[in-house]
């Protein structure tokens, strides 16, 4: 499997067992995650905001209003940390101490660099709507000019990237399991619901087959 | 309703009307989300990592190890930003470009101090179990001396925050209307799945109701 960049920040130091450095394991995970989030230093204090990434090859792209002002930090240059989550279930041991969550996690550090190439741009744009909703942008009037130079795209290498995950039963002390109280793990999914038209919505336009059959990337599996 | 300390760095700059800087709102959010991500600041740079929380009153606990490198460098007085973040929905527009997401977040800056006193300690201890799981720590094992000591518990005052929300369907342009692609909103929630005993259960202990009756808190509403 081929790893990434192993550096003492992407050296997982708690748990380390729970840690991964394939490609694989982290690309999964990014693709499976519906937001990250991304960690930028203003005024020698950290800001931690929620964006939406999408994935190319070994190239991971964020995007918002050319006014955003994480993006521009991000843009000039300035190190970024880029962090997805997912709690997979609820780890309940027997005793409080040893409760823990499964989760998958991903975290990448780097430097961003603006795409202004107006077709790498619009790549990224497509596959951040695709990965959110698979099949969308064909459905979709596609971005104009103005729309594509309104955006900013920054893209960031998945090299300097780690991931940590937990998976399985709760881990109590030997001791412990002569307790009266249940252990077990409650699993948590991410699920879509019913989709809800627009308003104004002209209701002869039929449901798409990728709205009415929407799994989310984790329903997926 | 009480608000929230307002500086540069908490006022939402864009979309401002999505801004929201009263406790009550913010302290939805945080009561709400089953994880936080962590900014904190290494050697010049961002680092950002996923952990659990709970909140009390007006002060937010975070918990790990003691051994724990985030935490300790947060305990050592270094600026943080305590992000958690809610996905509630997709919004599709008949336009690639605005299509977006339904979201809450909230957002915590500020200088975490560690909580030494025991009985502090305990019971941030028990607002971190009772936060992901209500009901559950009573049927515990309580920690004892040992684990209390093993655990860093970092108080943040919820000083220093603002949140922000969208709601609703897309905003298209409007010679959009008139497109023949579909637009509204897929909901999104994190549901609970049937709970799995430990392999080491006694199946003589009954599922308890606070697991076999679970929601999560956004089941809960």
């Amino acid at each position: 499997m081929e790893q990434t960049r192993r550096t003492p920040r992407t050296t997982v130091r708690r748990m380390a067992k729970r840690a991964a450095y394939d490609r694989e394991a982290i690309h999964s995970i990014l693709d499976r995650a519906m937001v990250c989030h991304a960690g930028f230093v203003a005024d020698h204090a950290p800001t931690v905001l929620p964006t939406l990434h999408a994935r190319i090859g070994d190239r991971l792209y964020l995007h918002g209003s050319a006014a955003n002002h994480m993006l521009r930090t991000a843009a000039a240059g300035a190190e970024i940390c880029v962090t997805v989550t997912m709690i997979d279930g609820l780890v309940l041991a027997r005793s409080a101490f040893h409760h823990s969550v499964n989760y998958r996690c991903a975290v990448i550090f780097g430097r961003a660099k603006r795409v202004d190439d107006p077709v790498r741009k619009l790549a990224a744009m497509r596959a951040l709507v695709e990965h959110i909703v698979p099949g969308r942008w064909a459905a979709t009037r596609a971005p104009n000019q103005k729309e594509i130079a309104a955006t900013l795209i920054l893209e960031l290498p998945i090299d300097e990237a780690s991931a940590k995950i937990r998976t399985g039963g709760p881990i109590d002390d030997e001791a412990d399991h002569a307790l009266p109280h249940w252990a077990g793990v409650i699993p948590l999914r991410l699920v879509a619901l019913a989709p809800a038209p627009d308003a104004r919505l002209d209701r002869s336009i039929p449901l798409p087959a990728h709205v009415c059959d929407y799994r989310t990337p984790d329903e997926r599996g």
